[in-house]
Formats: structure tokens, C-alpha cells, sequence
């Protein structure tokens, strides 16, 4: 059973550790996780040099590694950032698998964090077993992969998966971390979009809220008006997702992040707000929980290196790839 | 160079034609077209004995052909309807592919109407070269095909690509099709929901209107409320496409049918809804007309039967198969 020095790299934190995965479908084991901050405001080269040297230095932890697995924030295609939002600065342009494989010696896989979550869940989480996997995962922000025939599919910009910016009504006039306020999910569903729509809907003798986990709070100490703000963005995220679904039609829908762990209350109306959307014939898909929690990503840039080295790599460049 | 005879069946009429697919990626040629009434309410069994007594005809008329293309309304799995809306009653469960290829002699190839239209705009119209194409037809419904690499993708359940079904806040209210009304764009997008939004709006004193081509009609005669409702209407069918150009990320989107030629006050709505809803890594994507008019499905279906006779023909079943 190989293993694999992992990475998910994100903008506060980088986390490392050993995946081994099972090739009968069992669990896989992680192991020895060890995390430093990103120091985004660092900028990318510096960011990548303490990345490569950190690499560096894990693989002389354990012998007899098959390869490295990064999932990192940024839009990721041939193993280069070709874009990053502005929380990681220069990110944009850092050919970070070549720099991995030069430090390390060893073959590269490497996806955007999101996919690696989304490839994590398909592969040994909640859509084990199913062909056609959407991955959403609701946390600061909502992000989203499509996993085919166990591939992710990444669209013909690498930018393909971004279900937060797809439109609801809900979030009209609300401005999105995309720059636009014509409506998208994202500002009124996310963990941030939480507080941004219970702050919109309170009247002017409510305290504002920080953050979600604010408002999921309220909601859990007894609050009715934070209640009801969860049951309404959740119910419009149901709605975005149940015609999301309409369009492509996969065999499960994994829903994973932080806000999806929220309890009941949030879920059922996730449910039925897509139960109302869905049409007949999508209606049964199941939105299943993730399983994996915040390990799906460590184990998600496993299954990408597994990828690159087992079946995809490059005679002219055996050890540098991407999926 | 192949001649296939290729079908168009839809609520109202069947189409049928020969055509042939130059290889080398010039514009096929449709001859010989000839339509006869669905006669849906007469139920599904007696629209197949028609269909296919209709099919051994028109193969009489030509030596050689290559063999049988057909887009169908419904959902199409296996060369089998495996569901259909009440517009065809009886549809559901008709093994199309089988009574055409015994009625022919032929190999048969079959696809959804709304993917033959969308095979035949990505091999041989405005998607032509491209890889990955979304193709939506805005008519009396919307519907889409995504085409990948030349093929059709169908999704778990063959339902992909339902288009019409995406959320949009301006449809909240608004009954769809499909039933709900949560909000999906298409009972406010089509061109009967341009005639719904129109009625919706208008005051008292205005007279309703019975279709979308009322409305544009009005608009081009000068009316200025026909012109903001058709605005208001293509900029929310922008905002919609714009959200599912983030989350698929196709090279192009192809749109097509009648609505979609109702002139540049419609497009030009459509091309600012999406520009405002696209992400900055998706908003250069095209929004192209379509090149084939009303011969699309033909050609679409003439390419699924090539698929299928070159590409996909099965060991046990020779001349029967769908993609």
C-alpha cells in the first residue's frame, strides 16, 4: 500500500502529513500531520521556498515514499498556479510542482485544495462507489468539484466547480467575493454569507454578528430570529444546488465545510429547498454529508498523486505532473 | 462521404432528412426533408408503428445510406425512452432504436432532441474546433447539452443538461414546467415565459399577450414596455448562464432557437447579465448564435448515429445502440 507526503495549502495554513491509501477501498491512514501558518502576506515566492523546504524535510522523515500530493488554493493547471484570489499575494504564476519535485526527488499530483477535497470524498469518503460525484464545500467561502469515472473534471479554463457563483435570487444586491452583487449563492450561503444575511434581515435593535459560526450559536442557544436566517439561507442554497443537479445530473452530492456541520436545523432545509428544485427526475439524488472532515483534502492530494504516477505519467517528464 | 437518414421528433411534428457528413469538416448537406405530424395525443405506440413504417419508407428512397440518426423528446437511455412529460403520452418506455433498426435494416444511433441539437452545433455549426461546448436552445422551453470531446455527457440518470432548471431569482413565484415554482429561469426566459414575465408586469390597462413572439413583435413595432420585458428577461437568462458558466466552464456557449433570434435588443440584454455574472476567469467565454437554424437536430442526430455505427457499436448488437 503506497504512501504519500500530502499537502493542503490554503490561505492561513499549510498542512502536511503521510496518506496511505488502501487499494481495496478501505480507509486510508493519515498520519504525522504537521501545519504552518501560510504567511500569505509574504507573497508567493517566499511561500513557495518554506513549502519546498518544508517538503524537503518530510520526506527524510519516511523512507520508501511513492510520490507527493498538493491541493492548493488558486486555480491549478500543469502543476502552476494560473490564477490566486489577492489573499495570497504573487501566488499567481509559482510553477509550485516543478519546485516540489525538485525538492523532494519524488513525482507530483497536484489539484486546487477544493478539487482534493472533492477527490478525497469521491474516492474513500461518502461518494465511494458512485461514478459522477458533486462536491460542495460550505465553509468561509462555498467551493465545488465534479469527480467523473474517479477524474476530476476541471472545464476547459481549470476553473470549472465554482458552484458558489452560480445565481439565486437570495443574493441580489449582496456583494460576492467574486466582485458581483447580481445574485450569486456564495454571499448568502457560505459561513460569511450567514452573518452578511442575518445582519441584512435583523432589525436595527439586533446586534450585528461577526461570523456564522455566530449566528449557528444563536441558533443553537434557543435564538428564533438566528433560526430562521439558517433555515433561510440553507433552504436557498438547496435551491441553487437542486437546479445545479438539474444541469448535471450525478449520481451524489457530497456536502462537506464547516457550515454543513451545523446541525438539523440547517440541513433540512438544505433538503427541502432542494427537494423544491430539483425536477422529478433528480429529485431522489441523495446529498450525503462528507465523511472525511478535514482530512478529504490531505487524502484527496493522495489520490492526485496516485493519479499522475500510476496512470498518468510523462515519459518526457517522469516525475513533475498534473491532473 | 455517409448519408444517414436522421429524425427530429418532437410534441408537434417529426422531422426527417438525409444527411450527409463531409469528414474533413465542411457543412453537411440535408436533402430531402419531409415532415409528417406527431399526432402525440394518438399515445406512443402508435406514433412508433408510424415512425418506423415512416423510416422503412424514406430508406427505400436512397441506396447506401450509412445508417439511422433520430433526436427524440424525452429523456433517452439505451435507445429506450425512459421518461417523457404528458406531451407524448405513452412515450415513456418505447424502444425506439430497436423498431427503427428493424424497420430499417440499420444501424441506429439515438440521442435526446435537445442533444441532437447540441451534437450538431459542436461538430459542424458555431462550436465547431472547440472541446467542450454548453449549448442551450431558447424556444416554447430552454433546454442545454454539454459536449465533451465530441460527445454527448448525460449524467447518472441521462437527465443532464436541463438548463431551464438552473435557479434564478427572477422566476421565483413563477410556475415551471417541471412544477416547481422556487425559481428556475425558464418560466420567465422561454418564449412562453417571455409572454408569462410580460403579463406579469404589465399593468391593468395593457392587454395580456399569448406568446413570446407577441412580445417581441410589440417590441419591434416600437413598444417600450415589450422592449424592458424582454430586457429584463435576457439579462436574467445572462445572470443564469453566467452561474453555469462557472460551475462547467465550457471553451464556448452556442445558443440557439427561437428566441435566441429575436434580434440584438435580446442579446445584447443576454451578453450584460452574463458579463455581470461570469467570474473574471470565465467572462471572456463566448456566447455565439447558432449556425444551423432548424437543421441541427437533423445533423446532431446524423453525428449520433456516426458515433454509434463508428465508434460505440456493440459486439452483441450490432445495428442497435445509442450514445
Amino acid at each position: 500500500m503506497p504512501t504519500y507526503l500530502t499537502i493542503d495549502l490554503g490561505g492561513t495554513k499549510i498542512a502536511t502529513g503521510f496518506v496511505t491509501l488502501d487499494d481495496v477501498g478501505g480507509t486510508p491512514v493519515v498520519e504525522d500531520l504537521r501545519t504552518i501558518p501560510t504567511e500569505a502576506a509574504r507573497g508567493g515566492d517566499d511561500i513557495l521556498r518554506r513549502l519546498a523546504a518544508l517538503a524537503a524535510d518530510r520526506v527524510r522523515e519516511r523512507d520508501g515514499l511513492a510520490g507527493v500530493g498538493i491541493g492548493s488554493a488558486g486555480v491549478v493547471a500543469d502543476g502552476t498556479i494560473i490564477a490566486a484570489t489577492d489573499l495570497i499575494p504573487r501566488w499567481t504564476g509559482q510553477r509550485v510542482a516543478d519546485a516540489l519535485a525538485e525538492a523532494t526527488g519524488l513525482g507530483v499530483g497536484m489539484v486546487n485544495d477544493v478539487v482534493a477535497h472533492g477527490l478525497g470524498e469521491a474516492h474513500h469518503g461518502a461518494g465511494r462507489g458512485h461514478a459522477c460525484i458533486l462536491s460542495i464545500g460550505v465553509g468561509t467561502g462555498i467551493g465545488g468539484a465534479l469527480i467523473e469515472d474517479g477524474h476530476p473534471v476541471t472545464g476547459a479554463h481549470a476553473v470549472a466547480g465554482h458552484i458558489g457563483h452560480i445565481a439565486h435570487g437570495l443574493g441580489r444586491g449582496v456583494r460576492c467575493s467574486c466582485g458581483t452583487d447580481c445574485g450569486h449563492i456564495e454571499p448568502v450561503a457560505s459561513g460569511t454569507g450567514l452573518a452578511a444575511l442575518y445582519n441584512l434581515m435583523k432589525d436595527d435593535a439586533t446586534p450585528a454578528v461577526a461570523g456564522g459560526k455566530d449566528v449557528s450559536e444563536l441558533a443553537a442557544g434557543g435564538d428564533a430570529f438566528a433560526a430562521e436566517v439558517i433555515a433561510r439561507s440553507a433552504r436557498a442554497l438547496g435551491e441553487a444546488l437542486g437546479g445545479a443537479v438539474n444541469l448535471l445530473d450525478p449520481d451524489v452530492v457530497v456536502v462537506s465545510g464547516s457550515v454543513a456541520e451545523s446541525g438539523a436545523l440547517w440541513w433540512d432545509a438544505l433538503r427541502a429547498g432542494f427537494a423544491d428544485s430539483a425536477m422529478a427526475l433528480t429529485r431522489a439524488i441523495p446529498l450525503l454529508p462528507g465523511e472525511l472532515g478535514g482530512a478529504a483534502p490531505l487524502i484527496g492530494a493522495a489520490v492526485a498523486a496516485a493519479q499522475v504516477i500510476g496512470e498518468h505519467a510523462c515519459p518526457q517528464h517522469p516525475s513533475i505532473a498534473s491532473i
